[in-house]
């Protein structure tokens, strides 16, 4: 005995998103169906369009629905000399929300993973390299997660922009602002005494 | 800054979910978009379909696409003489798998909740005394949860049962099977103890 083939179809399809297993899937069915159909029929369409219609920004790889992203049409972002280079979408909007950097984005859309078969021509390594060309750039900030990934990636990259003429920079490692010396992992620590720089009074 | 319209539209969307915030959001949205476009074209179609063509069954309320469910379509549940009222779909899964119950269901899609504002015309209880009425069962098995919610309702519906020629049972609660008594909580092991029975040698 099972649930009806159309409830278990759906049951099926939810399975595709990620962290959702059989029992997660069983749930979400049964609250649409039950409680909010108005709301699964408006999710059903906009990812119907999103699928189609999304792709990426010519110049910095981000999603968007138009051929550049808002950023890289935005008059003011177009002359910028500092390129700053991260995993994701979700990096963007954080380091935006920072209101401290007022350059252009690449997004890598992930970072150099050879076990799951992620190599530089899944990144857009060749997009990434025609920046460089370009001459725009005066600093490339390497901004991918301090993961060991993410050095990878990093280190990858910083060899690709050496044979341009560009300053390369790493955001920089240490304690969290805010953190507790005494909770911060031995490895993060290392790195905030690494990294010291001279008070300023 | 945000993400572009419809980038945001998706992820708003994918909130509607039962368990799902923003973060989770954006994490289902990049991962659909990078990773996974051929699944979620199949999840908007199912979606689409699901909530306009599954309704609930006639006669014991469940989810299909029919008239009626599997289980009341099957000539040899027809003449059944027990009726099980469970409240979700799942709840039948459940009961069906153990391979013991061979009579009709009657799913009540939730349970009494004054807080949430779910009374009896939300649990289809209009069609549940038709089947009373009906003089084909002689046997009501209340298997709602064991929560408050749960028993509230099971009491609820015994009062309706009562004004019909029905015998009116009620689950059995107690100790888990393969469980240690010291583990079982106290409200469990009082139940186990009230509902003891002879031992059969």
């Amino acid at each position: 005995m099972k649930f009806s083939p159309l409830v278990q179809e759906l049951i099926d399809s939810l399975k595709c998103l990620p962290g959702v297993g059989a029992k997660s899937a069983q749930r979400m069915a049964f609250q649409l169906l039950e409680r909010n159909r108005r709301g699964g029929s408006k999710l059903a369409k906009t990812l119907a369009k999103a699928m189609t219609d999304i792709g990426h920004c010519q110049q910095c790889r981000n999603f968007t629905e138009e051929p550049l992203c808002e950023i890289c049409q935005n008059p003011k972002r177009q002359l910028a000399t500092k390129l700053c280079i991260v995993e994701t979408p979700g990096d963007v909007i954080a380091i935006e929300q920072t209101g401290e950097f007022f350059g252009k984005y690449f997004v890598l859309m992930g970072h150099l993973s050879p076990i799951d078969g992620i190599g530089p021509d899944d990144l857009g390594f060749d997009i990434l390299i025609k920046q460089f060309a370009s001459g725009q750039f005066s600093e490339v900030i390497l901004a991918t997660n301090p993961t060991v990934e993410g050095e990878a990636t990093a280190h990858y990259i910083a060899e690709l922009a050496q044979q341009y003429q560009v300053n390369i920079s790493r955001i920089a490692h240490g304690v969290p602002v805010g953190g507790e010396l005494e909770y911060v992992d031995g490895n993060t620590l290392a790195h905030a005494l690494a990294g010291r720089k001279a008070y300023e009074i």
